[in-house]
C-alpha cells in the first residue's frame, strides 16, 4: 500500500483535459492497425462465403440452415442492447449524456473489432491461420464488449475518452484470455454470460475505480444527479436492455430447444425481479416513494442471474425465485451497499454496478452452478443432457457443478487483478482526465450547445442571486 | 345510482398518497403467490424441452422447425411495443412521465405472469394437470397485458401503483374468461386482438374511469398537459407501436401465408391511417396547425382496426380503407368526442383510448364479421379456407361472420362489465390514490431530482412574479 | 440563369404559412387515388396468399420456406431506421423536433404506398396487369421512401409540409425510373443502395435545396441549432441507423451466404467510421472536444459507403478500409465543405446530406465498382460467382465492374436533374412555406405546448433583459 500511495502522490498533478493530440492518435492509430491485423487474420466463415452454396447444393440443404437465419434477429437485439441499452442506461446524469452515450458508442466500436481477433485467436484459429468469422463472431464480440461497458459505468464521469480507450484494450483482452480459461479449458458453461461477462466486468470496473478513487469528489456532487428528463432518456436503456435480455442470454445458446429455453427463463426472472425491486425501493425511502436509480437498474439484476442458468432446465419457478431474490438484494445495495462500499472500500461507483452486475452475477454463477450439479438423466433425457452441457468422456452433473463453480473463481480473479493492474496505467497523469471539480461534466469533451435555461444550473443560480440582490437593494432603500 | 351515489360520499375521505406498506405487501405478496403456482403448474413445452431433440430426431426435423423461430422475432417486437411503445406512448404529459413508463412497467411484468397461468388454465392444462409454456404462451402473455395497459391509458395520473395492480390482477383475468368464451367457445378468430384485447381494454378502462369520476380534476389542469420534449417522448412510443404493429398483427396468426399476409395488411393500414390524420387534425384546427395530440395516437388506430381481419383475405386497398376510415373517426373523436364524453357522460380518458382502442376496436370487430362472411372457395382455395379459418364440421363462412358479430358483443360486455365492477372496487379509500388537486403529479409517488428549471414551472411562476413584485416597487418608489 | 433569375422574383411574395386547406386536400385526395389504384393493381403474392398451402404440400415444402421468414427480421430492423432513425436524427434543433419527426413520419407513410405502385409498375407487373406484393415489396417500399428522407435532411425546417408531399411525390417517381434503369436495365447491383438510394436522394434534395435558395436564412439563425435535450433525442436516431445498418445492406441480398456477408461488411465499416469520426472530430475542434454533429452524422457514413459492395468479396478488412476513409472524408465534409457550399454554391443543406450520403454513396458506387470489377472464380467459386452477380449470357466482372460505374452516372444525374425540376415546382408560390425569418421553427405547423422555460429562448431572453432594465433602475435611482 505504501508503494501505492507514493505513487498516487506522484499522479496528482494538476489535470489538463485537452486530448486533442492524444484521442485522435489512438484512434487512427489503433484502427490502422485494426485493418493491418484484419488483412492477416480474418477471413468469412463457410456459411458467409460464396462457396457456400456448393455445399448447399452437395448436401440438399434449404437455405434456412445457414447460421444467418438461427442467430441473426438475436444479433441484432444484444446490437441493440450494446449501443442503445448500455449507452442510454448512463444517461441519467444531469449534464453527462452526452459522454454517457457518446464513449460508450466509441468505446463499443472499437473495442467489437478488437474482440472479433482476440476471440478468433483464443476461439477459432483455423489450421490456416485464419480466423473464420460469422454471426455468431459478431454475437460473441458484442457480449466481450459488454464486459468493458459495464466497467464503464463505474467510472462513468470521471475519465477521459483515452482511459476509457485503453480500458477497453486490456479489458477485451483479459476478456478473451478469461473466456478460453473458463469455456475451453475448464469446460464451464455460460450462456447468458453471469460469470463471463458480468462478473468479470464488474469487478474489473470496480477495480479501477478503487485505483482512480477520489478522495475531493464531492467537489462535482452538484453534478452527480439527475434532471427529470435525462431520468426518462435512462429509462430508454432500461427498458431495452430488459426487453432484449431474453435474446441476449439465449443468442448463442445451442439451436431449438435451448434456445427456447433460454428465452424462456429470462423473461421470467426479468417480470419477477421488476415486482420486488418496486417493492423494496417503496419500503426503504420516507413516504413510500419509489426511486428511478433503483427502476433504472435493479429491474435488471434477474436477466443477470440468470445468465449461466439460463439454457439448464432451471424450471419456470425457479427462475422467478431468482428474480425475485436478485430485485431485492440489488435494490438494498443501492441503499445500503453503495454508500458503505465508498466510504470505507474507497470504491466510487457511479452506476452502482456492484448492485446490478457483481452482486447477480456471482448469484448467477452460483445457480448456474447448482443447477448443473442437480441435472439428472430423467430431467433432461439421455441426448439431451449430452446435448445440454456437452458432456464428452466421463463427466457428470457433479463434476460439471464443481468446474462451473471453478468457473466463477477465475472470472472474479481476472476481473480484481486485471483491474488493479489497468487502474495503475490509467493513474499515470498522461490521459487528460478531468479535475475533482469537473467530473461529471461534458463540458470539458464535448462543444455544448447554448441552452442557459434547461441545463445550466449555475448560470441559472446567479440569475436567482441577482433577482436576490435587486430585491435586498429595493429593501435597502425603502429603509432609506 | 342512489346506491353509487352514496357509495361515492362513503369514499369521500382525505386522500393518503402513502402507499408505503400496501405497495411492497402486495408486490412480496403476488409474486410469493406467483412462485408457487408456477411450482405447481407451468412446465416447459415440447418444442423447449430437452427431450426435444429425441423427438427431432425421430422425425428427421430441422433445428429450424421448433416454433422458437417461427415466433421469437415477432415475440420481440410486441415486447417492445408493450414495454417502450406504451410506456413511452403516454409520458406526454409534463410532470408523469415517471408514472407512465413506471407503473407501465410494473403493472405489465405482473401482468405477464398472471397471464400465463389464466390463459394456461382456461387454455393449454395438459392431461397431467400442468401448463406447458412456449414462445407462442409468451406473446399471449403479453397481449393478455396489453388490454391492462389499455385500460391504464384511462385512469393515466389519477390513480396509485396499488390499484393499478388490482386492477391489473382483475383485467387479466377478466381478459382470460373473455378469450376463452371467443376463442375457443365462440371460435371467432381475432388474430390481432381488435376485439379482445383493444375492445375489451378500452371498455374495461372506460368504465373504471366512470366509476372514478373526479368533478374537481380541473384543479390539477396545470399538469394535464405536455411540455415540449414530452412530446417528443411520446412520439417514441407512438413510433414503436406504429412500426411494430404488422407484428403484433402477425405474431400468433398461422405459419406461411397467414403471418405474411397479416403483416402486409397492417402495414398498409397503418400507413393510411397516418394521412388522413394529419389531414383531420390540420382541417379542424385554426391555421391549419397539427396537434401532436392526434399524431401521437390517431395514426395507430389502423392498426387496431385491422387486427382481426387481418389474416383474412382483407385484400390490400380493403386494408388502406380500414385504416382511412379509422383515421378520420379517430382524430374527430379527440376533437368532439373526448369533451363530450368527458362533460356529459362524466367518463375523464386522459389517453382518449376511447378513439385509439374502443372506436377502432368495434370497428375491427365488424370489419371482421364482414370479411368473414363474405369468405369463399375461390378466392382462398379449398385448403386455405379451412386453414385460415379453423373450419370443423359443417361450419361456413356466412356462420363464421355471425360468430365474429357474437364476440365482439361479448367483449364489450366483459370491458363494460368487469370495469364497473372492479371500479367499484377501486372507490375504496384504502388505496392510496392521489386527491384531485395532485393527479397528474409524479411528486407524489416519486423520488424527484432537484431540477427547478426545466420542469416545475409553480416555481418559475412564483419567480417570475417576484421580478414584477420588484418592477412595482421600483415604480412606485420611482414615484416618490 | 436569367429565366431562373425572374422566376426567383415571382416567387417572392408575403409568405403565408396556414395549410389548413392545402394540407387535408393534398393528403385527403392522394390517400383515396392510392385506394383507388391499390384496388385497380395490387394483389397478395404467392407466398402471402391462401393459395400458398396448396402448392406447399405439393413440393413438399417446409412452412420456413416462406420468403416471410427469410425477410421480416430485416424487414422490420429497416422500417425502425426509417421511422425512428431517420426521424429522430433530425429531432437535432432546438425548435423543430416536432416538424422532424412529424413530417419524416407523414411523407414516409404516404412515400410507402406510392413506392409499392411505381416500383411494381416497373419490376413485377404480372401478365395479368397486378402487382404481386409481399415482404420484399415492403423492404423496397422502405428503401425507396429513405431517399425522400434524406432529402428531407438538406431542406429540413425550410419547406412546408404540402411541398414535402409534392417532394415525396416526385422523388418516389424519379426513384423507382432511376432504379429501374440501374437494376433492370443496365444490371447493376446495389443491395444497400449507396447509389440508387444515397446518391440519388442526397443529390435529389442538394438541388431542391439549391432551387430554395434562401439569402436571408440568417434570420433565424437563433433557430438553426441545438439544445442539450435535442441532441441526446438525435442520438436516437442515430444509434438505430447505425445499429439495424447491417440489416440495410443485408435485406434484399441472396439467401444465405449473401445476407450473411452483407452483414458483416456493414458491421465491420460502421465500426471503423467512429473511431475515425471521433479521431477528426476532435483534431479539428479546439480544445480537441468532440462535436456532436459529427457523431450524430458522420460515424454512419461507412454504412452508406458499403451498401453496394456488401454483398460482394470485400473482405473484412476491405471494409474496415472503407470505413476508415468515409469517417475521415464525412467529418471533414462537415467542418470544411458544409459551410463551402452554402456561401459559394448556394447550397443551404441543413442536415449537411452532401456529407453523409453523398460522398459516401459516390465512394460506395466506386467501391462498389472496383470490387465488381476484380471478382474471379477463384475467389467467389464458378458457382458463387453466377449467384452473386446474377450474371448471365457472357457477362464478365469487368464488365460488371463497368456497368457498376454507369449505375452511378445514372443516379447522379437523375438526383440532380430531378431535383432541379422539383425545385422549380416548389417555387411556386402556393405551399404554405415559412418565410427566412420563420424557418426551423415548429410554431407555424404545430399547436405548441405552453413551456416558455425549457424551449423558449427568445421568451426568457426578454425576462433577462427585464432584470437588467431593474437593475439599470436600481442603479439610477442609487445615484440619486
Amino acid at each position: 500500500m505504501g508503494c501505492v500511495q507514493s505513487f498516487r502522490e506522484l499522479c496528482d498533478r494538476p489535470k489538463n483535459t485537452n486530448v486533442r493530440i492524444s484521442l485522435p492518435a489512438v484512434c487512427i492509430v489503433w484502427q490502422t492497425a485494426m485493418i493491418i491485423l484484419f488483412g492477416i487474420f480474418i477471413r468469412y466463415d463457410d456459411d458467409s462465403d460464396p462457396h457456400w452454396i456448393d455445399d448447399r447444393k452437395k448436401t440438399n440443404k434449404s437455405d434456412m440452415e445457414n447460421e444467418f437465419y438461427f442467430r441473426y434477429p438475436s444479433f441484432q437485439d444484444v446490437h441493440v442492447m450494446i449501443f442503445v441499452g448500455f449507452g442510454f442506461l448512463m444517461t441519467f446524469l444531469k449534464r453527462y449524456s452526452f459522454g454517457a452515450v457518446g464513449f460508450n458508442f466509441l468505446i463499443a466500436a472499437f473495442g467489437l473489432q478488437w474482440a472479433l481477433l482476440m476471440q478468433g485467436w483464443f476461439g477459432s484459429l483455423g489450421p490456416d491461420g485464419k480466423i473464420k468469422i460469422g454471426v455468431e463472431s459478431l454475437i460473441n464480440a458484442d457480449f466481450c464488449v459488454a464486459s468493458c461497458l459495464i466497467a464503464y459505468g463505474a467510472v462513468l464521469g470521471k475519465v477521459s475518452a483515452v482511459q476509457l480507450m485503453v480500458m477497453t484494450l486490456f479489458g477485451i483482452t483479459l476478456f478473451a484470455v478469461e473466456e478460453h480459461i473458463i469455456i475451453h479449458i475448464i469446460h464451464a458453461k455460460d450462456a447468458g454470460g453471469s460469470m463471463v461477462i458480468h462478473t468479470f466486468g464488474a469487478y474489473y470496473g470496480l477495480s479501477i475505480s478503487w485505483m482512480l478513487y477520489r478522495p475531493n469528489l464531492n467537489q462535482s456532487s452538484r453534478l452527480q444527479c439527475s434532471v427529470y428528463h435525462s431520468d426518462v432518456f435512462a429509462m430508454i436503456g432500461t427498458l431495452f436492455l430488459w426487453m432484449f435480455w431474453p435474446s441476449f442470454n439465449s443468442a448463442i445458446t445451442d439451436h431449438g430447444d435451448g434456445q427456447h429455453r433460454a428465452a424462456i427463463n429470462t423473461y421470467l426472472a426479468l417480470a419477477s425481479t421488476v415486482l420486488t425491486t418496486v417493492a423494496m425501493s417503496s419500503l426503504f425511502q420516507k413516504h413510500g416513494k419509489l426511486d428511478m436509480v433503483h427502476i433504472q437498474n435493479s429491474t435488471l439484476a434477474g436477466g443477470v442471474a440468470v445468465g449461466t442458468a439460463a439454457e439448464f432446465m432451471l424450471m419456470p419457478y425457479g427462475s422467478l425465485i431468482v428474480g425475485f431474490c436478485c430485485g431485492i438484494i440489488s435494490t438494498l445495495g443501492y441503499i445500503y451497499l453503495t454508500p458503505f462500499i465508498e466510504k470505507y472500500l474507497k470504491i466510487q461507483d457511479t452506476c452502482g454496478i456492484h448492485n446490478l452486475h457483481a452482486m447477480p452475477g456471482v448469484i448467477g454463477g452460483i445457480v448456474g452452478a447448482i443447477t448443473a450439479a442437480a441435472a439428472t438423466e430423467s430431467v433432461y433425457g439421455v441426448e439431451g443432457l449430452k446435448e445440454t452441457f456437452d458432456f464428452v468422456g466421463d463427466m457428470s452433473p457433479t463434476k460439471q457443478g464443481g468446474y462451473q463453480a471453478a468457473a466463477l473463481c477465475v472470472a472474479i480473479c481476472f476481473g480484481v487483478g486485471g483491474g488493479i493492474l489497468v487502474g495503475c496505467v490509467l493513474r499515470l497523469p498522461i490521459w487528460g482526465d478531468p479535475a475533482d471539480d469537473s467530473c461529471f461534466d461534458d463540458e470539458h469533451y464535448w462543444e455544448l450547445p447554448q441552452d442557459e435555461e434547461s441545463t445550466q444550473p449555475v448560470l441559472q443560480y446567479n440569475n436567482h442571486m441577482r433577482n436576490k440582490d435587486v430585491i435586498e437593494t429595493n429593501f435597502n432603500m425603502q429603509q432609506i
